[in-house]
């Protein structure tokens, strides 16, 4: 639902708005801005507030008067040099430390929009801080008070943090990881071991170069030689005084990655590293001066749901940026293909690229996924606080487990759905800018390169589905039995009405009656209540055939289990989304352009199912997927007046964005020649000159050589 | 068809292929290497044949053998020296010269193999070299023999050419080239000038930083002020002395790009440099030395289709470039997931991740459709042979003027087919390799972002697709006015049944039947006669609404004219494989894989259009898309094992591959780990260690700054 703040400061007067939100420079784009249907200063209030929207100035202006921040057009950074930049911008938000401690309290909301602020400017250093305080940080506080010395030392970096999982042969199997913690009960210590190069631990955030301190996870072994099942443990990996390893930890830097690479991934290999007994992560058991075991087994639902949880966080976050990443993409190529033109009705008169119905249809579906997930990632977002809340108050509620399980289940998708759409976004928006799109400089291709791992790290994406399809399946009991059931958000409450759904309909009758979300929607549930049913079918079929559990769960992925996971979360963005925009206290200057954009993103990911609308039957004959095609394309030339406008509402300023093609300005040739004469050696003659003018080859000298 | 003499050779005595290609060393996949249903030496000479095989060879060991290729993992190439070792490269090339005159006339498609060995290795010296010798070359030599004296100097480098069409402001929409060609008579020289900076030159491969001479194309005008249309210049850029630019030449490189970085892309603005009458490269028209414009309008259409069939060599060999980076990023996943275990059915025992049905139906489906694609370049690129021998041998029969449309619309969209299915290929393959495909070591970004051009340059995909869509509306008259037609090679034939086939309907009645290409081959000429019917239809509405041609055509783009284009290539592409495969001259040996690779092609394309059949009436109740479904899972079943052999037949030797994950030994863990110690930086402390350990942030003292 819309914040009633919000919608009281949009509502509000005017005057008060304008002055918070700078007017864009004259040119180019204002033929677009002035066609806009909305202010979207109003847009702006609405959706996020005054509040966020003076924390959004208060950090990128920061940054952009910051000298450390400052842009190197035309200059090749170094590996090396770009780390240590990272670096040097993390500790500077500490310098800064953006929100108080009262601030986060009254608005957690706060937190996530200042990560993404600094992330929309590069993921590298918001990256490095996020594991530093958060995966490596929160993992300890979460872990036990016997680490809360800790946080000072963190906060005030004294240390740095990183968080070693993933083993080279080992990444999404975590209970293969292979490294082991011994207790040795003489010592009272742990030995920490890595058994060969295959456990060493790979892929670590902040490790490869700088972290002092890991969360390791390993096989613990009691002195009976007992396995006691996977455990964590602090680790320190290198001198504070001096960064260089300690005695026993082989540790390093695994080398270029296809983006992100102001982050050092390292790697570690642990020769029999002794670490004090304390230094468990007492998360899921603990080991007695005597060396005995003892697991915290009588809340283990609550554990459970609390490492549920707190695999959520991580998801949320990346949904969150891959979101972002489609706000970045589509700023820049909306504001191309606005002045952008090429050909035109007649040879004299040449229209922007926007005017097309093809370059309308590969960009405007993806403006609607970015309002659309950018209010999910919110609603999620709090969702998220609100179990963490109840995790602070130590709720041992039937809730507050419920509320685990679903936000998991939601995470595990939502992931998934938005990394994979910020990928093909960023793709579509390189291509849709032409060659343009393709020079580095306008930095499409560090966003593509940037998102790439969002489909990977936190678990990757298809196997991760499977945690939502398990999620779906495991309300078929209740389904059948005819039992009442509802979840904590509500978001499977659509199977309640599975019987009956699936006698549903695709009963529009023209394109017109297609253009609300209302009819994406319903076909959505119904899509989800078949792709269920045909989930479990297709299971107990497998299983009756004789297939093991793990074989018959394996065979049901593809166009089954998969594919109702992604229906599943595609339906819950748009409920969500459709609810908010359909809200009657939406200001009716907004409401008719949210509203275009709710029934864009619906129609457009719906008619990626359209075989399946049809194969279950929802859907038949000719007319069905032609309204559906139709409406998008009129929603898609609805939109395009509005385009210019809807990007403006989130694009940051021009020196976050950093893109010449991409500048509110819209004089792209001109910022394209601007930059591209900053370059360097531009102009110069190359220092390999003699190459060509002296060296001459001689044809077929070598052809001796073959 | 199966050419006659591979077929004698992969039938010969086993001995003889078994020296021309070595084995594979011992290790973690020799276990899929046994199982596979075939040899894939047998496999490798009957589609490449000895003598294409030995020049692979001659090439690979050339390139492998020199210090110049040697490859530098770990280290750090500043853009200049990247651009530097290109060009030392592309010259080694000339010195190599693979290929005597004798050999490229005997066999045509050595040339494409040749091109695509290099290019397998990088692609930035082996389009350098494109450029040069086919771009600049191959456009003087076409022009006129007055140039025939150039191509000494081009083939001994005395010179270095580009191609200069594109400017800053003008891609797609050549016509709105803005440079310009004035005839002075007085001096019987040509002036070209570039009006504003938005007229540069801009993106032109070699341009950045050594070419000596460029083709430019430019407005021309003739003394009495008439506009003359568009042509083309030889214009000199830089002294081939001192490789410093001509006076009234500013002549720069644009900066790094997405990929392909060793190529320097460059712009050129022109201050009236005046250039010698002979220049004109007078394929539309010449000037007389009073000033008078004297087209050769005589053999119009001679000349039209000519232009044509130059557009087309460019498109086809992107078409192969493209299916060469399919080559590799398949060979690189597939070899990971044979090795690379994850989970299993008990917790002690993990299985290869290629025997998830997953991990299966992600890749090889595009492994069929590079084998698919691989027969359909070869296929083309004898097309383009008997276009080309008409032109040499000046042919001016209508069959020849009709060759050149059709391996025109066959370019056009062969090009986007096989470029968009590599990009995707490349994501697939890079998410199907986990964290470690993300490694840049592992090369996958490399492939992705060396291929994104190929989407783009040539003509971007999305607008060439229309000339094929245009090229297949022109045959709609002969379909309505029931007047029999055919084509050069038969690509449109499927037309002539028209009425007929649009009475088809799907008739399998179980996956088994859909287990031959025979039923995605009937389904695509089913769809392709239908989208044909529907743009033909959508065209006449949208100009009976009082469309301009241009809007009406414009409207008729997504879901029509665009999906006509798409699947009229994907029908082809699967025709000629399906004919190659189903050959009875086979050898028995092979056909099964063969078949099943073309089954799986066909259906997996095919079931991206899954809800046109729907739609249209070809398909309807649940079972049709279901067969459809199981039979590419069972497809994919049946190839798993068949996959390691698949790629051993096409991928390059290690050292081109240049992939630690993609290593013919399998022995992956070994090979990253081996990578990552060479960097040479790995161990090391970083240079900026005393801003951790001395330089200690104060939380919150900028705050106030804010």
């Amino acid at each position: 639902m819309a914040s009633t703040q919000n919608l009281k400061e949009a509502t509000g007067n005017h005057s008060s708005w304008e002055s918070l939100l700078p007017d864009f420079p004259k040119g180019p784009l204002c033929k677009y801005r002035k066609k806009a249907s909305f202010n979207w200063k109003e847009m702006a209030v609405l959706l996020d507030g005054k509040d966020i929207i003076q924390l959004k100035n208060r950090i990128f202006s920061a940054l952009e008067s910051d000298p450390l921040f400052v842009h190197h057009p035309g200059e090749e950074l170094s590996r090396e040099k770009y780390q240590e930049l990272t670096f040097l911008r993390c500790k500077r938000l500490f310098e800064y430390d953006f929100l108080t401690q009262q601030e986060i309290i009254e608005n957690p909301l706060k937190i996530f929009h200042m990560v993404l602020c600094i992330g929309m400017y590069d993921w590298s250093p918001c990256i490095q801080y996020l594991l530093h305080c958060a995966a490596f940080g929160g993992t300890l506080l979460s872990a036990s008070e016997r680490f809360a010395a800790y946080m000072k030392k963190i906060f005030g970096m004294k240390i740095f943090g990183c968080f070693a999982l993933t083993e080279l042969s080992h990444g999404s199997n975590t209970k293969g990881i292979r490294t082991t913690a011994t207790f040795d009960h003489n010592t009272q210590e742990f030995i920490i071991n890595t058994p060969d190069f295959e456990a060493a631990k790979f892929w670590i955030g902040n490790m490869g170069k700088h972290a002092t301190h890991a969360v390791v996870y390993a096989q613990l072994y009691t002195p009976d030689g007992q396995y006691q099942g996977l455990h964590s443990f602090l680790v320190q990996i290198r001198d504070i005084k001096t960064l260089l390893p300690i005695p026993g930890v082989v540790v390093g830097d695994i080398g270029k990655k296809i983006g992100q690479n102001g982050l050092d991934n390292g790697f570690a290999m642990f020769h029999n590293v002794r670490i004090p007994k304390e230094n468990i992560l007492n998360i899921a058991g603990d080991v007695t001066a005597e060396g005995k075991y003892s697991s915290s087994v009588k809340d283990v639902k609550e554990r459970f749901s609390a490492a549920l949880g707190s695999l959520s966080s991580g998801r949320t976050v990346i949904t969150a940026v891959s979101m972002t990443n489609l706000k970045l993409a589509l700023s820049i190529a909306i504001r191309f293909s606005a002045v952008r033109c090429q050909f035109g009705p007649t040879d004299d008169e040449e229209i922007p690229v926007l005017e097309y119905q093809t370059q309308q249809w590969r960009l405007l579906p993806y403006l609607a996924a970015t309002y659309a997930l950018d209010y999910f990632c919110k609603s999620l977002f709090e969702n998220l606080t609100e179990f963490y809340l109840g995790l602070l108050t130590k709720q041992r509620s039937q809730r507050q487990a419920d509320i685990g399980r679903e936000i998991h289940a939601l995470c595990a998708a939502s992931k998934p759905l938005t990394s994979w759409t910020a990928q093909q976004a960023a793709q579509e928006c390189r291509e849709a800018c032409g060659g343009h799109g393709y020079l580095a400089m306008n930095r499409l291709g560090e966003i593509r390169n940037d998102n790439d791992p969002n489909c990977t790290y936190e678990g990757d994406n298809n196997v991760l589905l499977q945690q939502t399809s398990n999620y779906l399946m495991s309300w078929m009991h209740c389904i059948r039995d005819k039992v009442p059931f509802e979840s904590p958000f509500g978001t499977i409450n659509v199977l309640q009405d599975y019987h009956h759904i699936l006698d549903w309909k695709f009963t529009a009758m023209s394109v017109e009656d297609c253009m609300d979300s209302s009819v994406p929607l319903a076909a959505y549930k119904w899509l989800v209540c078949y792709l269920l049913r045909e989930s479990d079918l297709k299971l107990s079929k497998e299983k009756q055939s004789g297939r093991s559990d793990f074989e018959a769960k394996n065979n049901c992925q593809v166009y089954y289990c998969r594919s109702l996971a992604i229906a599943f979360i595609e339906q819950t963005v748009l409920q969500r989304y459709h609810d908010y925009t359909h809200d009657p206290d939406i200001p009716s200057t907004l409401q008719p352009v949210l509203k275009n954009l709710s029934a864009l993103y619906g129609l457009w990911s719906l008619s990626k199912h359209l075989a399946v609308l049809y194969q279950g039957g929802y859907a038949s004959g000719e007319q069905a997927g032609r309204f559906i095609q139709n409406a998008i394309l009129e929603l898609c030339y609805r939109l395009k007046d509005d385009a210019v406008a809807l990007v403006d509402v989130f694009a940051p300023p021009d020196f976050i964005l950093n893109s010449p093609i991409g500048k509110a300005n819209g004089e792209l040739y001109k910022n394209i020649w601007g930059e591209v004469l900053q370059g360097s050696k531009t102009l110069n003659r190359p220092s390999w000159w003699t190459e060509f003018c002296i060296n001459r080859p001689v044809a077929g000298r070598l052809k001796s050589k073959l």
